[in-house]
């Protein structure tokens, strides 16, 4: 059983999605939320909401591994910066923590879930819920996309783990 | 007197400097240095050294007020999205520190030290230098545009402290 944290940062609100993977690659649902940031004082004080609420996180569900969405390419250099200051807090808060990160851009998290590098938001809503046997109530959107990070964690880990294991037969055989 | 820590962030090198402020406004060297990421592993290792070095500063020097540049336009939004990670990194470690942030534009930070809003980085190393009375040795140049950004927030601070004075002043004449 692995627990994986999927982070989807912004500087208005975070997504925060915490998943458990067994052995056989079977995901189930442990906690979201979306770390809401707006009511802070001033930007630098919303990024030390976002700290502040991302160790709270790592300190009640204990995750193992990370996962984050990698930047599309912002639209404007402003846009840019206020996402990169929120995903520089939210990085250096889980590598001060020593876990390990890996990242996905949103285009390899889309194909992963629904198989479709082009699929919309809806979509991939639908497949978090549906893998992650959620009700059918309004799931809050940045939260969402934080489980659909850390489920497209879960099934590239599974890949390379079969893929591994495949290699690791064919090598076995000699071929 | 006030210690203030001037902060010039980058996901490459991050400046650090420190200085003293007397009661008169007369501002005195305590210490600079230039942190440096790119022996890191990965980006978000370099954002974990920017925040372990920024709060062994901290601990060491501990600094009343910190002073950092605002972003000017990126030229590109791939560079804007690395400094934001990194200027978000460096103000999440300072705002759980509950310490008073200040920010400041480069072109007030050259108006300020030089007296021009278009003046060179070799002026504003000059100045910094002659203002702290530095000896002329090479000065890191993230190290000194740390410091630069620390005199002008005691600069700032003491006009505002002075502009203040001198309103109480006109209002205890009842003008």
């Amino acid at each position: 059983m692995i627990r994986i944290l999927g982070i989807d940062p912004g500087s208005q609100r975070t997504g925060i999605g915490v998943i458990d993977v067994a052995g056989d690659g079977r995901c189930t649902f442990v906690h979201c939320e979306a770390l809401k940031l707006l009511d802070a004082a001033d930007f630098p004080s919303r990024l030390g909401l976002l700290c502040e609420g991302l160790e709270r996180v790592l300190d009640d569900w204990q995750p193992q591994q990370v996962a984050i969405e990698t930047v599309f390419m912002a639209k404007s250099a402003t846009s840019a910066l206020k996402l990169g200051h929120a995903r520089g807090a939210a990085l250096a808060t889980v590598v001060r923590r020593r876990l390990a990160i890996s990242e996905y851009a949103p285009r390899v998290i889309k194909q992963s879930l629904v198989g479709g590098g082009a699929a919309d938001k809806a979509q991939v809503q639908h497949m978090v819920r549906l893998l992650l046997k959620l009700p059918d109530a309004r799931l809050q959107a940045d939260a969402a996309d934080a489980l659909a990070v850390a489920l497209t964690h879960a099934h590239m880990s599974a890949t390379v783990m079969r893929t591994g294991v495949a290699i690791n037969q064919l090598r076995r055989r000699g071929t």
